[in-house]
């Protein structure tokens, strides 16, 4: 059966959270698809900079949030980034898939990634900001999904 | 489909992602009901002071949380409420719908409110201070309507 | 039918959200199961030392993270445990179930408990450091019960 996952957060271990849900559903044969929204755009950025018309708000906004995955911070006790640190310090340690792999993973297994126009739009985010092979589309995509689905989550 | 969506979060963005799924939702045909609960409780104060008989402890809650959707703020980079206001500014210039008038758009299309008695009673808000057309009920009912909804939310 | 809670958070008031959620349920009828992660599995510790052969950052995650559910915080307005101190205080003038309380009745009504295994690993928690009676499995075991299940919280 379908699952949707709504990634909400940007945080580390709630972005983390979800592609583990994502990922075991995909591998047990179920489709899977990942609504990014708000702060789940940032894991989805590219981390180089990518030259774009902005205004001045749209600057700013994407100037002060993670750029990817490799940057957002955890949700508790990130310490400015110190947390984040030490977490993929001790998920390296005990073997336990990074975040970027868990990407590339739900990528493989055919998890269907879409990011939320809206929220680009409120974000300033331009496509070619975002990681290849997104769909777009807004809320509607997103509950004809989840009405076929039979676990729809809010991360 | 009916669907529900248990607001539990007072925070801007995160009332205002749940509006956009029940509004999209309502609008699509289905029925949707939104539990508040805890700070979500937050989003339904109405923004004037209401004379209440209520405890010290009651006092000090009501005086130290925002007083209705106006006074959200955002759950990362708030800075003490410049993040909310430069997001409201921001979905302003985008014309994306305020939360304000996101709720108006919710009760017109139908979308049922319940007010989670129990929160109400922790925190001391008397039904007098909640915005008008509320329901008021407990678990058990939230648990009766998730019962015969295809999507639920907690957010 | 069955339910569905993912305990991620560690905060009193969402994991106290979780267990009044799943006893409404259990007390209606229902099979719950509780699927705890990440920092819901600091409401798991017990709240004395346990002596375990730990890594230094195990050691330093274990001595920094809450020691079971009568040291958790607040999501919003802690102010380094006070807001939670308050919560509680409020919580018993009212009459409220406290979240220990609500544990050992969700255990009454049967309520399944389980501690993600790979969140264990991470964290550096020993099976001998939380309270008894939980299982012990990973995510394949999570959607193997939310597939049977109408309502599946992420929390």
């Amino acid at each position: 059966m379908k699952k949707t996952i709504i990634v909400f957060s940007g945080d580390l271990d709630k972005v983390m959270a979800s592609f583990i849900i994502a990922n075991g559903a995909a591998a047990m044969g179920d489709e899977v698809t990942m609504f990014f929204t708000f702060w789940g755009l940032n894991a989805l950025r590219k981390p180089e900079r990518i030259p774009t018309k902005k205004s001045f708000m749209e600057k700013m906004f994407g100037w002060m949030m993670p750029k990817g995955v490799n940057k957002l911070g955890i949700s508790k006790m990130n310490f400015g980034g110190l947390g984040a640190v030490m977490m993929k310090k001790i998920m390296q340690q005990k073997q336990v898939e990074s975040l970027q792999s868990l990407m590339e993973t739900a990528r493989m297994l055919g998890v269907k990634f879409i990011a939320c126009t809206m929220s680009m739009d409120v974000m300033g985010f331009k496509p070619e900001e975002l990681i290849d092979g997104l769909e777009f589309a807004g809320v509607a995509s997103y509950l004809g999904e989840a009405d076929q689905a039979n676990v729809n989550l809010f991360i």
